[in-house]
């Protein structure tokens, strides 16, 4: 397993995310209470997690289940996720979400993503997602590997 | 802090929560990979928590969120929640939705939601909800403490 | 084209709709407004569309995609949709979805779904779908057309 | 009713359009068919209106539902929405949505989405909406009409 840097807790400043994306919080996305409804910081995640894909030159692999050589293919899905909701989101806000791969394993990656408003942390999220084909884990590709670790300045 | 029967890890058997609902995966759920979308799951776990109240004989309490007594009011906010997912729910599968509380603290409670398909376990929801007014937390009301506690037989 | 029979507007009475379908107002799906926001109501259409198939016999068409026969696959698209929106639905509503299928073309059908709380019009939904492979439409299946017939009565 | 210019069919050229905004498809919105389901564009909708009303000057109505003046209040509500589905949006498109406000009524008005991928129309929206309260419609705040007439270039 290769321990990338800094795989300290979700509250890690800023400055260990590689990646930030803006998203606007929409009116469909805030329930009666008047903040975001808990379940929506996972899609935010997601889409942080496309951005870190994106910004780090990898294609998106959650499209790419079937390749020629399944073996260059990643398919992931997520194992366990975790959230902690320090403050609400509201409708209109401007979140800045922050990315990281924390830990890269055999056959599975940790993506932590720090959500915050004006430099307020709101929720952190910490998702494990393992590569698999037909419900069966398998490495990591070789390419995915050696593109986190380049991105991340570990390579 | 009150602590009910089995804190166990949410593995525990079906037999242990008191609630239990069934629910139907919609087409507008499920991602290209073919599974429920992971941010969903906590939907589903609201649904449940919602499902609880209701068998319990609470008041769908997190609408009520002004009271002529606060104390006697009880506007509960998310702040943690670890999904653990086992196996994907597919399109038009028929789940079903087991609910409990696990924990009954000062000003916050826990509850676990067990979701399986034909006895498999696919995922449990652990989420800590918190009392607050104001962005201030306060003491769970203590009808809502007597409620549950007579609810789940340590009345 | 096969005319069903009332192809009236979408405030037909309810005896008009061969199918009905109970389904309770999520939290997630209510907006800071108080009530369910307004794209949510084409989910609801979509889960009443799905248990139209159920009931009618047919196989959850639009997940099967590929079949041996072309010709036999049903992969529909919504090319237009209009929702008249008359009361609002709220956290915990238990709403009453009915749906029918007003009309039977060559290559698309039109779904109307109306939704009622306690005998109250809340939202009609009309959808056309078109069948099609490849985003080229094609007509609809024989088999469909002859269950949607049989179902409604115009066999 | 204030006609304003060009309420023609949704399909009006992109320059009639005074408010474009990009939104990215995220993986949660897209179905097991590859495609955006279809009740999500009437969030893109929405989002789109949100970004009409910045830009006008106006602030964000929907959320001010009580005001010291509730003459001056908007409090509006969708009571009839057309989709036009012209082509699929699918995961990662970078769409352009381009909104504008087509009637403003006494106490209604319109707006339409027109939503595009490189140029090529994927779907319109036309949205009547009515302002509101406790479910009696009144007439439009005087300053929302000005706004809109000033913003639209016909004050």
């Amino acid at each position: 397993m290769t321990q990338l840097p800094a795989d300290q807790p979700p509250s890690d400043p800023a400055s260990l995310y590689p990646v930030s994306h803006s998203l606007r919080v929409r009116w469909a996305e805030v329930d009666a209470q008047g903040v975001v409804f808990n379940g929506h910081y996972l899609t935010y995640a997601d889409v942080c997690c496309t951005e870190y894909f994106r910004a780090a030159g990898l294609p998106q692999w959650n499209v790419v289940a079937t390749a020629d050589s399944p073996e260059d293919t990643l398919d992931s899905y997520v194992v366990r996720a975790t959230l902690d909701y320090k403050s609400s989101a509201r409708f209109d806000d401007l979140l800045t979400l922050r990315g990281r791969i924390s830990r890269l394993g055999n056959s599975s990656f940790t993506f932590e993503c720090r959500m915050e408003r004006a430099g307020v942390l709101l929720c952190t999220v910490t998702a494990i997602s393992v590569n698999a084909h037909q419900g069966v884990s398998r490495p990591l590709p070789e390419h995915f590997r050696a593109a986190v670790l380049a991105f991340q300045g570990e390579g």
